[in-house]
């Protein structure tokens, strides 16, 4: 096998053959997807990375890798420092780190099918300003060199029944057709792989964690589409049912395909699509219309089926993170259990279910000082044990056919500290208000980020995530385009049906974390005396809050109520699903306050 | 004196002498002002309208008025809808409503001094779809036929002391100065009345309700300027002040000045500089860059000098209005004051003062159902009775030389209801969750706008308006670019210095108009282990809020607490600076809840 050193080496060396002066490597695929299959890890295969969010850049004497802060860290004990320098965005940009480091005449390639074109745009004026070039590859120089590069996946698709989906592809097409008329467009490329599980009511398995297939499509406006897939991955149940309207296609005739859209008005979304899209369209002499993916907001927004295959789901969950807790609850205290052990031993209580297709995401399984990390993933490296007197924090889903789901717990393993107990307290404050929040028709998730803050700002403190992410219908677990958080989203206002997390923290470096997470699903609210039509939250994810953790001197009688009632509901749903000890353990652990 | 008929009349001849098919008449002035002079007040003299926002378009044969939700039924009466038909905005836009009244071929005129860029962007690509074209005039027509057309002020400059400034306009000079370096500008224009008084650190008397001057000026990247201003409005103190570094031109030179700015960089505000002065820039063979007026960031962001005045000025000002608030508690419950008569006699308090310049905006003064009218405007047409058993809402303030003042009480007069008492309560939680809040640099107002709202929410209630303003040092009473709202700005984090009113409300049309307004400083707060840099507000207006509207089994004894102590601060502040029975009056009103 060879090293990353040799794997520099070569690349440099196929870069001097293209007659190429640099080479961005970006962490992402052609889909802009969060998650991307081994075949296109090329970051990780060039640099030894194993973050989900970074880039790099190879120049002939010098090669950078790109990181955010929650990455310092981890990219310097992965990544060789020897041979890259270790640069940190958002205060580096690639774009003027390149300014900086190249020449005039410099030739800098990119691959276009990995990079949207707003970033092409910004890279290739940086470049402009100091006389150098940014050039399409047509095929990426890593492919070239590396030799035991996986192929993408072979996974067959499988038809998700109409009776999960709760609307049939046709039906869902014909809305996108609606959509398209309105807009006097011809058609619109669904590049997002969610876009195209959910429009073709199909998954896949050829990303981890994502049940999605690698694949294109075009929808037109008389409710037809083309459907790019390889062939091999299609049995015949599949092709049945994706049915005459869907005219299926190789993946890898996609480009081509485009290439005959000539005098055709055609949607594309700037934030989703590549620019190697915009770029073929464009010659093609198709008219493009930036517009975002027109099934971005049909699928946030979950119709009846999905609601309640997602509450079927978090029922099943639900019992399985509560026997989890109670083992832990026995084990813990031992002292002998580490990260890795109990991340395995939640995974077999959710593959008892019989159901489980997937983790959702990697489990963050992190003790003590670990707990601090917000995106810790666990390994062998830096695997704890679970000792007294800290705190365990856990941050788990499961892909399930009906729903996919995401809950964080955190565990006071021994005696907490008072302050533990103050900051554990605040979270939840932040927490219960927002899962109590009424709000009218209208308002955007940036606008109700402060509820989940507002305790601990009165402390001082704060932390440095977003509250709220969508999630998926046995899709992404991480998906737009609602979110609460004031930066990166939030404008999105909320809707009736869409499904989001609550999840507020707090984060003592070196020390512990804390955070709290349910999934909520927006609702009406029938308020009496109301003037505005009114949204709340209608919490989805039922296991027990640990009561070692809650100061009840801070709460208030409210927030209390609100406590013992979603204790009650916890007890009352998981509670017979449990073997008696397990419900007897479950009955003390979501007493009244 | 002519009729509104004639004028309509007169505008169509003069429109087709010059060869146009319309033209729309905005109401602002070559500054974007919020207030405009008299001279200015084109649609006011065509059309009657006498609101603080609206626009109309005048075609051949058809005549629109454009107001927003707030002018609906007050546009109706100032307005002849036998010549004018209204059109409500946002729901109908000009231009919208233009490529749907205009012909092909047809020539649509504006004012290029009246409208920004962005504007006639849009309103000629909308003509421009329906192959009409938009044309900028020469000189506005409706002046040519405005025979008694005022003209412009010619109210002498006065100097604005360098102790009350807190900085001279050297330094000022020299801080946009760098910032022009920084940009690698050569100058900035300042267009904005508020920006030029701020930086030359003069006053004016042009404009109603804001001391600003009519000026334009240039600031260089040496520190010096060209300020433009009728010559006759400097007296010698003013030029002495201003010094030999501020070269002065008469206001009328400002577009010729500008012609001769070939191959400089400079620098211009899209938001507050008028079409016109792009147009001339780009037409000199300047190069243009587009920034934010460099005053506005600095200008709102109060010196310690301009704190002090304003302390001083909130001190003096709540006296005269807590005298007031006195004389009502005796007159009001006679049954025959008016709005009138109480908007006259607070005006007389602060006048008492001996230092009142001018009060900062048209006092609102509504009784019972006016007060539900967010923008009231009493005039001797809709002035009511303040009745029995009903509330007076008075919205006020006043420009004195060391501070502008801007402040909200709702009063009941006799019993107030129930359901008074509970809205009145769940806005003043509101203000006091607002007042309260302790938050992070780099928070943005919108962040916290929710702050304001939630007990309103909470009861499927809100108000349509944003909750918090920024105010200026003795120049305009709304002042960007800070503002706690969700829309239109709000995006400005706010920093230690900017002073905001903190007004949320509630309105039940017909009915009662409740509003609570206090100004706000943002201030640095020590929190004991704090790990961010934390801020805070520290309220300024110091005036009773009415105990008989509270209904304390609302609130939590947080919020309790905080309303004593500010009502013990409005006791020790404006106490002493009253006579025996008002301060007898003074000590109940602000008893302990």
């Amino acid at each position: 096998m060879s090293t990353y050193e040799d794997r520099l080496t070569a690349l440099r060396e196929e870069l001097a053959r293209r007659r190429l002066d640099g080479f961005v490597v970006p962490l992402t695929d052609e889909h802009m997807s969060e998650y991307v299959g081994a075949y296109a890890q090329r970051l990780a295969w060039l640099t030894g990375f194993q973050g989900s969010a970074g880039s790099a850049v190879v120049l002939p004497a010098e090669a950078a890798i790109f990181t955010d802060g929650r990455y310092t860290l981890q990219v310097r004990e992965q990544v060789d420092g020897t041979h890259w320098s270790y640069e940190a965005v958002p205060q580096t940009s690639i774009a003027g780190w390149l300014s900086d480091h190249v020449g005039q005449g410099a030739r800098i390639g990119y691959d276009p099918w990995l990079h949207t074109r707003g970033w092409v745009t910004a890279a290739r004026d940086a470049l402009a300003d100091v006389g150098a070039e940014l050039v399409a590859v047509e095929a990426n120089p890593i492919d070239a060199i590396w030799a035991d590069r996986p192929a993408p996946s072979a996974a067959r698709l499988v038809v998700h029944p109409d009776a999960l989906a709760g609307k049939p592809s046709a039906e869902k097409r014909q809305e996108v057709a609606d959509w398209l008329v309105s807009k006097r467009a011809d058609a619109a490329v669904l590049s997002a792989l969610d876009s195209i599980a959910w429009t073709f009511n199909v998954r896949g398995a050829d990303v981890d964690r994502t049940p999605v297939a690698l694949a294109y499509a075009l929808a037109h406006a008389d409710g037809t589409a083309d459907l790019f897939v390889a062939p091999d991955k299609l049995a015949d149940d599949v092709a049945q049912h994706l049915g005459n309207a869907v005219r299926l296609h190789p993946r890898d005739a996609f480009a081509a395909h485009l290439a005959g859209l000539k005098g055709k008005r055609i949607a594309a979304d700037p934030e989703r699509a590549v620019a190697a899209i915009f770029a073929a369209l464009e010659q093609a002499g198709a008219e493009v219309i930036e517009a975002r993916d027109p099934v971005v907001l049909p699928k946030a927004i979950k119709n009846p089926a999905e609601i309640a295959g997602h509450r079927a789901a978090q029922l099943r969950d639900g019992a399985a993170l509560t026997r989890f807790l109670h083992w832990l609850s026995i084990e813990a205290p031992k002292g002998a259990l580490t990260e890795l052990d109990a991340a395995a031993r939640l995974q077999a209580f959710r593959e008892e279910t019989g159901l489980l297709r997937d983790l959702s995401f990697d489990t963050i399984s992190g003790a003590g000082p670990n707990g601090a990390v917000v995106h810790y993933r666990v390994s062998e490296e830096t695997n704890r044990r679970i000792e007294r007197d800290t705190l365990f924090l856990v941050d788990s889903g499961g892909q399930y056919q009906d729903g996919t789901t995401d809950v964080t717990r955190t565990i006071a393993v021994g005696t907490p500290t008072a302050e533990m107990r103050d900051r554990f307290t605040r979270v939840l404050k932040g927490h219960v208000a927002l899962a109590r929040a009424l709000f009218p028709q209208g308002t955007r998730g940036s606008q109700l980020d402060v509820l989940a803050r507002q305790y601990l700002w009165a402390a001082g403190l704060d932390y440095a995530h977003g509250t709220g992410h969508g999630v998926g219908s046995y899709l992404a677990v991480h998906e737009g385009p609602q979110r609460i958080a004031t930066f990166g989203g939030g404008d999105e206002p909320l809707r009736a049906g869409m499904l989001l997390s609550n999840e507020p923290g707090y984060y003592k470096t070196g020390e512990y974390g804390i955070r709290i997470e349910n999934l909520v699903l927006v609702v009406a609210r029938d308020v009496p005396g109301a003037e505005r039509e009114m949204l709340g939250f209608e919490t989805q994810t039922f296991a027990p809050i640990d009561r070692a953790l809650i100061d009840t001197a801070l709460l208030s009688p409210d927030e209390r109520d609100w406590i013992d009632a979603y204790h009650a509901e916890v007890l009352a749903r998981i509670g017979p699903q449990l073997d008696d000890e397990a419900r007897a353990w479950l009955q003390a652990a979501t007493a009244c306050l």
